[in-house]
C-alpha cells in the first residue's frame, strides 16, 4: 500500500518505466495536516457495534494514498487567508465522502476485495453495509459542516448529487452506449473527477479565491481527476495483481468499458470483443480478450490521453505565483501519471 | 391517504373514538408554503432513468401527511423574523430526509408495501434502490444548504448521524434486550423523534430563537415525535389493514418489539410470547399472539403513554405568546393522538 502519509511511506520516490516521482515536497507541506485528517477519519463517533467500527477503521486505514485531502491542503497553501482548522475539516470531509461512496459501490458491484483487503459487504450483511455507507455520508456531511461555510456545503451537497446521479445513470445505460468516449468521460467525471473538483474548488471558496482562481482550481481538479481515473483504468489491465489487489481486467469482466477498451476498438474494431462489450463472455474468453488489449497499442494511447490531461492540469496552475505549494501540486500530476498501483 | 395538504384533504375533521380533530387552522396557516414544499419534493433534478424518476415521485406523493414540513412552517410562524423562502427550503429538506431514510429502510427490511403502494425495492434492483436512497440524501442536503445557515446544516448532518447510528445499533441488538422500555425509547427517538426535533429546532435557529425558545422547541419536537411513533406502533396492532396499508402486527412479525408488546409483558408476563420475542414464530402463532395483544389492556396503556407525551409537548409551547400558530401546533398534538392511519 502506497500512502502519501509520511508514517507509512516516508518520502519514497515512485518509479514507473524508468521515471521516478519525488513526493518529498508533497510530504513536507502536508505532513502535519494529514496526521490530523487521519485522526478525524478514524474517529467515527457513535459507530457500533465495536467489530463493525473496527472493520470500518480498517477500510479507512487501507485507503491510504490520501491524494484528495493532500490536494486540499496544498491548494490552501496557495492562499494567504487559509484557516488551518477548516482546511483540515474540509480535507477530512472529502476523503470521508470518497470512502462512503466506495462502501456502497462495493456492495452494488458485489466486490469482495478492495486494495487487497476484504470489503465490508464480503463480511457483513447488506443491511449493515447500506447503513454503514449512510453513516459515513452523514459523518462526511458533519465534517463539511465544521467548515462553517455555506458555499462549501452547497458544493459538497452538489458533488454528492453528481456522483450518485452518475452511478444511477450507469446502472441503466445500455451496453451499446457504454463503449463510447462520451459515455466514458461523463462516467469518470461523475465518479472521480467531481471529487477532485470538490477538493480544489471548495478549498478555494474557503480561502476566498477570486473567480479566475476558482476556475483555475476547477480546471486543475477536473483534468487531474480524469487523468487519475484513466491511469486507474490502465492499471486494471497492466497492473500487478498483488499491487492492484484485484484480478487483471476486472473492470471488463464485470461489464465496465474503460478507455483502453475504447482505444483498442478505435484501431482494431470490435471483432472478437462482442461478448465482452455485452458483458457476457465465458471466463476463458475474457482472459484472451484482456491479454489482447493488454499487449496492444491501446494501453499506450490511453496513457498518452492521461498525459495530455495532466499537461492541462499543470497549465491550469500557471496563473498562481510560483511557490512550493504550486510545485507540489505539479508533483501530484507527475505522481498520478507515474503510479503503478 | 390522509394528507395535511389542502388539495388532497380540504380541512376534513379526523375522527377516532368519538373525538374529532379539526385541522382547518393548520391548513390555513401552512397551505401556500406546503404547495411550494410539494413542488420542491417532486422536482428531483437529474434523476434518471425516467421510469425510476416517476417511481420516486409516486413514493414522494404517497407520503402525503407532510406532518414534518407543516411543523416547520408553523414553528416559523411563532417568530417575527422568519424568512419564508428559507423556511420552505428547510421544510422540504426535512421531508426529503425522511423519504430518503424510508427508501433504505424498506430495502433493509425487505418491505414490499408502504402506505398501500409498492416500495422501490419491490420493483427495482437493490443497486438502484441503494443509489436512489443516496440520491435522496444528497437532494435533502442540497435543500438544507439552500437555507444558507451553517448551524442549520450542522443540526441536519447531526440528525442524519443519529438516525443511521440508531438503525445500525438496532441491527445488532440482541432480541433479549429489545423488549425493554429503554431500548424502545432509544430506538424511536433515533428513528422518528430526532427528525421532529430537526423540524422544530432547525427552524428555531433559522428564526433566531433564543436559548429558552430553542429548548422549548426541542422538547415539543421530542415529545410529539415519541407520541407519534407510539401511536404508529399502536395502529400496527389496531389499524384497519386497508388504511394502514400493511398486515396487522407487521412489526412483531418482523421481530420489531414495540410499546404495546412491552406493556403487555409488564402485565401478563412473557408466557406464550417467547417465539415472538426471538423473532421465530410460525405464522399461525403470530396471529394468535397479535390477537391477544390487540384485545388486551396493553393497547390502552400504550395510548395513555402517548397522551402523556402529548400533554408534555403542549406544555412545552406555553412559554410562547398565544397565537394561531401556537394553537395550530397544539392541534397537531391532538391530531397525532387521534389519528387512525
Amino acid at each position: 500500500m502506497t500512502a502519501l502519509l509520511p508514517h507509512t511511506s516516508p518520502a519514497a520516490p515512485y518509479a514507473r518505466d524508468g521515471h521516478s516521482v519525488d513526493l518529498s515536497r508533497v510530504h513536507a507541506l502536508t505532513r502535519s495536516q494529514l496526521v490530523e485528517v487521519e485522526a478525524q477519519l478514524r474517529n467515527l463517533p457513535d459507530l457500533q457495534p465495536e467489530a463493525l467500527r473496527e472493520a470500518v477503521i480498517h477500510i479507512v486505514a487501507a485507503g491510504g494514498k490520501r491524494l484528495r485531502p493532500a490536494i486540499t491542503v496544498l491548494v490552501a497553501g496557495l492562499f494567504s487567508r487559509a484557516d488551518d482548522r477548516r482546511v483540515i475539516d474540509l480535507a477530512s470531509a472529502v476523503e470521508m465522502l470518497h470512502t462512503a461512496t466506495l462502501v456502497h459501490d462495493d456492495l452494488i458491484d458485489g466486490s469482495l476485495m478492495r486494495r487487497g483487503a476484504q470489503t465490508l459487504n464480503a463480511v457483513w450483511t447488506p443491511a449493515a453495509t447500506v447503513l454503514t455507507g449512510d453513516y459515513l455520508f452523514a459523518y462526511a456531511a458533519n465534517l463539511a459542516a465544521r467548515t462553517q461555510n455555506t458555499h462549501v456545503m452547497s458544493i459538497f451537497a452538489d458533488t454528492l448529487s453528481v456522483i450518485v446521479a452518475g452511478e444511477l445513470q450507469q446502472q441503466f445505460t445500455d451496453f451499446a452506449l457504454r463503449a463510447t468516449r462520451e459515455d466514458y468521460y461523463r462516467r469518470i467525471y461523475s465518479k472521480t473527477a467531481s471529487m477532485f473538483v470538490l477538493a480544489t474548488t471548495a478549498c478555494g471558496v474557503l480561502c476566498e479565491a477570486n473567480a479566475a482562481q476558482l476556475e483555475a482550481l476547477r480546471a486543475y481538479g477536473h483534468d487531474l481527476g480524469l487523468a487519475f481515473q484513466i491511469m486507474d483504468d490502465v492499471l486494471d489491465f497492466t497492473g500487478d495483481v498483488r499491487e492492484v489487489g484485484k484480478p487483471v481486467g476486472s473492470d471488463l469482466r464485470r461489464g465496465l468499458i474503460t478507455l483502453p477498451v475504447i482505444c483498442y476498438i478505435e484501431t482494431h474494431g470490435k471483432d472478437g470483443l462482442e461478448c465482452a462489450l455485452q458483458g457476457r463472455c465465458a471466463p476463458e474468453a475474457y482472459d484472451a480478450i484482456i491479454t489482447r488489449i493488454r499487449h496492444s497499442d491501446a494501453i499506450q494511447r490511453a496513457i498518452e490521453e492521461a498525459q495530455q490531461l495532466g499537461q492541462r492540469a499543470r497549465a491550469a496552475l500557471t496563473g498562481f505565483p510560483p511557490s512550493p505549494y504550486r510545485d507540489a501540486l505539479m508533483d501530484l500530476v507527475d505522481y498520478t501519471l507515474a503510479r503503478t498501483h
